[in-house]
Parts: C-alpha cells; sequence; structure tokens
C-alpha cells in the first residue's frame, strides 16, 4: 500500500517522510528515561522555532489541535475573564464555540471570509470594552487559507495591558514567529502540521508568569495545563499515558526539520509550492479565492469549475486516483475546493498534482472553469 | 534500534507486533472515504467483544484512555447528578479527581489496596444515599493488579435502578464482559492496552438511549461524547483532527485479535503469561502483592526485595539492559515494582524476563528477597 499511497495535498494530516513515519517502529516505555528525554528534546526545539525559551513553558497535550486549544483556553482564561474573539473563518468560530462551552465570557467580531482582521478595530473594540482580558485569533485561517496581521493585533493588544492568545495550528513552523518582539500568553498548534509529524497531540507556548498563577482554574482533568506542566517540570513524564509513535515521529520531524535549514528553508519550500500551483491552476483557468497579499502558502482555496459536468466528489476520486488527495471547500456562500502546500512535497510535485488536476478536468469534459 | 529494542512489561504502552506498527507506515487523509472505513470498522469489532452492538454506541476519542473517562463522565453524569466512585488504587481515586474538576456532585467508597469492593457493601451505600444516580468503578485496578467482582456490582447497580460507569481501561479485550448480561452506561477502555494497539486515543461504549440524551451536557467541546458521535453517524468522520496513524494501527491489531482466536485466546495467553511470571518469581522467592484469586492476569504486583542492595532505579536499569522494562510500585506502604503481562509476549518470554531479573538479582548481590 505503501508504494501507492496518495500524496495528501491537505492541511493536515499531510504527507509525512519515510524516515518520520519510520520513527514510530519503535515502542517506548513512558515511563523510561530515553522516552522523557524525547519529550525534553521536543518541547526545547518547539520553543527555540519561537525564541521562546526564555518568556514561555511548552506543554504538549494528548489529541488534535483543538484539544489544546480549549486547553489554553481554559487554563489561561480566568473564569472571570472576558475574551474578544476575531473571526474570519471556521476556526476562529470554533475559539468562540470553546469560550462558550467552557462558560467564559466572550465577544466576536467578524469580517468576511476574505477580509483580515484589522488592528484598527482591534483598538477600537478594547477601547470600547474594558471589560475584555484576553484577545484570541486565528493566525492563517484553515477554512480559505487567509493571514491575519498577527504582529499589528499582537502590539495593540500589548497597548492596551491585554492578553493574546494565538492560534497558529497551520503556521507555526512555517511563518516566523519572534516571541521576543510578538508578546503572547498562549501561542498552540500541533504535531501534525508543518512540523511534518503525525497527527495525536498539540502544544501550547504558554507565557511563563501566566501559567503560573493558572492553578485550579481549568474546567477539566486531562486539559489542565498547569498540572500537565507541572508534573512533568517534577517527573520527566506526562501525567497521563503518552502517544509513545507519535512523540517519536515529531522528534525525527524535528530533525528533518532542522537539518532542512529550519524556519526560512521549510517557508521557503512552501511558498514555492505554493507558487507552482497558483501558476499551474493560473494556466488552467482555475481561480483562487483570495488576493495573493493576503494569502499564506499554507493553503489554497480555489473557485470550483462553474461547468455543470463538475462536482466535487467525481473530480476528488479521480484526482485521487492519480495520486493527489485534495481537500473539499468550506465555503458557505461560494462553492470552492482547497489544495494543500504543505507536508513532504515539493514544487514538482506540486505541479505534478496540477497536471493531474488537468488531465481530470479534461476527462470530465469540465470546459468553463 | 528495532533489533534492540526491549520488551515492555508494563501496563501500556506495551509491545506491539511489528505488522500492527507497519500499518503506521501509511498516511491518511482524514477525510477520505478510505479512512473513514477504517474508523467504522474498528468502532464495529470494538463493540461486538462486549456483545454491545445493539444497546451500545462506540465513540473514539483522541488522547490518552484518562481524556475518555473525563469524557464519559462529563457527557453522561448529569450535573445535578450524584456518583458513587468506588476506590481501591490510584485509579479509582482518579475517577473521584475527575468529578471534583467537572463540579459533579459524588461521595467515596474506599478499600484497602488489596481487598476488591464488595457488591454488598455497593448496596448498603445506594440505600443510605437514593441523591446517588451513577457508580464508578475500575474494573482492574492497575495499581496492584487487583481484579473487581464487576458482574455482582452491575447487578446491584441494575436492582437500585442507577446508572454504571465502568473503567476498563486494562482489561477489555482480556476479560470478558458481555454487555447483554452486565448492564452499563459506559465502559471506557483505550487502543494501547489489552488489544495491543499503539497509544492516543481511547473509546467510550455509550448506552444508546443515555447518550441520546445527552447533548448539551459536557464541560468540554473536545470531549463531548453526543457531538463526537453525531458527528460521526452523520458524516462517517472525527469532528477533530483524528489521529489516524494510532487508528490504523488499532485496525491491524483488531485483525491480528481475531486471528489469534478473539478474547478467549488473548485471555488464554495473557493468564500463561501472568502464570509461568508467579510461578517462576515464586523459584526466586518473590512475593506478589495479591493473593491468587484477585489478581488479574494483566499485571502482578510483587514487593520488593529487603535487602539493603536492592535499589529499584539500578535494579530497572540493569533488567532493562537485558531486554526487558519492568514498572515502578504505586502503593505509598508498602516497596513493590510491577511487572506487566500484557502486550505481544508470551510464556516463553515472560520465562525470559525471570532469569533477566534472576540475573540481576545474583550480580546485585541481593540475597534476602
Amino acid at each position: 500500500m505503501t508504494a501507492t499511497a496518495p500524496i495528501l495535498l491537505t492541511p493536515g494530516p499531510l504527507t509525512t517522510s519515510a524516515g518520520t513515519r519510520q520513527a514510530m517502529m519503535v515502542d517506548w516505555g513512558s515511563w523510561d528515561e530515553r522516552f522523557n528525554q524525547l519529550t525534553a528534546s521536543v518541547c526545547e526545539q518547539l520553543l527555540a522555532i519561537l525564541n521562546a525559551s526564555d518568556s514561555h513553558d511548552c506543554v504538549p497535550l494528548q489529541g488534535s489541535g483543538t484539544f489544546a486549544v480549549e486547553a489554553a483556553i481554559g487554563t489561561l482564561v480566568p473564569r472571570d475573564g472576558k475574551v474578544l474573539v476575531l473571526i474570519n473563518g471556521a476556526y476562529g468560530k470554533r475559539l468562540a464555540r470553546i469560550c462558550d462551552v467552557l462558560g467564559r465570557d466572550f465577544s466576536t467580531f467578524e469580517t468576511a471570509e476574505d477580509e483580515p482582521t484589522a488592528a484598527a478595530d482591534v483598538d477600537r473594540l478594547l477601547h470600547a470594552d474594558p471589560a475584555i482580558t484576553h484577545v484570541a485569533l486565528i493566525h492563517c485561517e484553515t477554512s480559505t487559507g487567509i493571514l491575519n496581521p498577527l504582529p499589528q493585533i499582537a502590539d495593540v493588544v500589548k497597548n492596551h495591558g491585554k492578553r493574546l492568545i494565538i492560534d497558529a495550528m497551520s503556521s507555526f513552523g512555517a511563518l516566523a514567529i519572534d516571541a521576543r518582539k510578538v508578546p503572547f500568553d498562549a501561542l498552540i498548534a500541533a504535531s501534525g502540521k508543518c512540523l511534518e509529524g503525525v497527527p495525536g497531540m498539540g502544544f501550547v507556548f504558554a507565557n511563563k508568569q501566566a501559567l503560573a498563577v493558572a492553578q485550579g482554574n481549568c474546567h477539566s482533568l486531562a486539559m489542565d495545563l498547569f498540572d500537565q506542566h507541572s508534573y512533568m517540570a517534577k517527573t520527566g513524564q506526562w501525567r497521563f499515558t503518552p502517544p509513545t509513535h507519535v512523540v517519536a515521529a515529531l522528534h525525527e520531524a524535528l530533525v528533518q526539520y532542522q537539518e532542512e535549514g529550519g524556519l526560512p528553508a521549510r517557508h521557503q519550500r512552501y511558498a514555492r509550492n505554493c507558487q507552482a500551483l497558483l501558476d499551474g491552476m493560473a494556466e488552467l483557468g482555475l481561480r483562487s479565492f483570495l488576493p495573493a497579499a493576503i494569502q499564506a502558502p499554507i493553503i489554497v482555496t480555489f473557485h470550483a469549475p462553474q461547468d455543470p459536468r463538475y462536482q466535487f466528489k467525481d473530480f476528488y476520486e479521480r484526482v485521487k486516483a492519480k495520486g493527489f488527495i485534495l481537500y473539499p471547500g468550506k465555503l458557505t456562500q461560494v462553492e470552492t475546493f482547497r489544495v494543500g502546500c504543505i507536508g513532504h512535497v515539493d514544487a514538482p510535485g506540486m505541479r505534478a498534482a496540477v497536471k493531474a488536476i488537468a488531465e481530470v478536468l479534461q476527462a470530465m469534459h469540465v470546459l468553463d472553469v
């Protein structure tokens, strides 16, 4: 099956290297010193990517990225806090839903799915409502691939003396964020995205001071980042059974990340992937949903062809048969599909994907793109 | 590293087969139909082990087993419910802690770590406190390896018209439980235990009627089993990114489970492992903590040697160098260590472990065992 496994052009899980998967061929004892070292090494490397070793703790957490986002909000927003949630897509809406379920007071500010949140609006909203204690946003919104202006928003939040929570799920490791310049209480990401590990764990970079005063705040035992961090600091171990193979794969993926040249190299490869995709699709007449200026090189949303002979499911299956897995659109108003630029794939791979898409559209007699 | 990887004689993560690990060599798209089929097949096979296909839904959940236990309590115990928690070890205490953090009213009944909970005591406690709505217990308490009398307790709970929540983390798949005879609202287990998958997901068998009325009850978005199940029933997909490789490994482990002969064969192998371990250790003069009648063939607690030359850490490292990873004791009053009987290992493997232990004790000059 390995030989014919398709390339995943999705926002994660994505295609990993054979070496990363090979790291899962060992069973690790979760109590063993060697496994503790693996965890510690992963956390150190993750902190270094953000320049956050001095200012933040890296708290790994079992589960998907959303578990880590919920854990960050539940642990770090006091029960009497209020969160301003910035929304321009499905993941921003999920942040608001988490606040709602957890019983944290919140308000939302929503812009169109092709409109980045403006820092000036955040400034205005913080002036208008002094009850707000935290601002939460999505760095790169996977619904469309839109990039929000994180440094500008972080400045505004800091100037108001408020705290920032950043869901950087689909950008961390590929788009530079410097914790020495961008102040935040929490930044959240996961193993199976731009670091090219396998899915199964998230991690929260929590400001040391904010985490230190968060004892007893969390709504959940399993998601309590204060407890998770305290136990790990004391014992070197995860509080509850870790996904050992996932941790080992992430460790190997981080070794490869450094070998490739770290964040600049990872960013450049994804930028080349994105450009190859945009250029190739433009030649086919397929239009991307976002203007280039706000398009992150992570995932691209394309307008679906107008031709009635186009049906996403048929299109998807035919492209998959040629070795590439695409992703459905997530917009409610416009019919779209998405193509990821991330994972263990390069620009020639992206051109091969475009070629497969061209052949499929031709075979489907889709002319009106 | 694979060739020299030690055998894990621990309560999980444990040693898996090469075939199970090999199943992680493919990257799956989480949106792809083939992956949905994998998930559906896993759930069907898990339900069949319990004879629960008609009565219960299998709800898989990202994270460790404890995440699934918390999710079951949070989703299925109403906010005005009251839980009687039966305790004879660390995992029972954890159930109480979860109720506490989640703000569910609860009372506890604790027996000594070598004393199974008596059904008669549960009967008495339910008579005494009509406010109790749910009873929660650990089937096999990993702290010691003690087995609690589940069928008898389930009968009492049923006769009182109360609901039962069973943490069967370390027994499911090896010790028979028949949902047609043992009524329960929730039974919880995980991938990396007696099914011999890798760690990274749990699952809750939830009574269909109990789950159907649980909408909006959960304290958490990510752990809401009602939402998780509804979404999966509608789309075939996990609500949030699944640990795809862990799911694929569990699917392969379940294929091997059936090939071995299902639960009876798995139980017999573990029983042979346990007997080989007990016999061999008795020959060395090492005494097990529990009497045979209440010892489950899952994990065995041994009294540590009395000899001052015995130190667990040194002992552990020396046995590990010979290819076997043991587990520390978890009792506060008595010095012990634990040896697991579960995982991809057989009776000759257990005898080899005993031989390694004998050699190590000799090399350490530990005479007074």
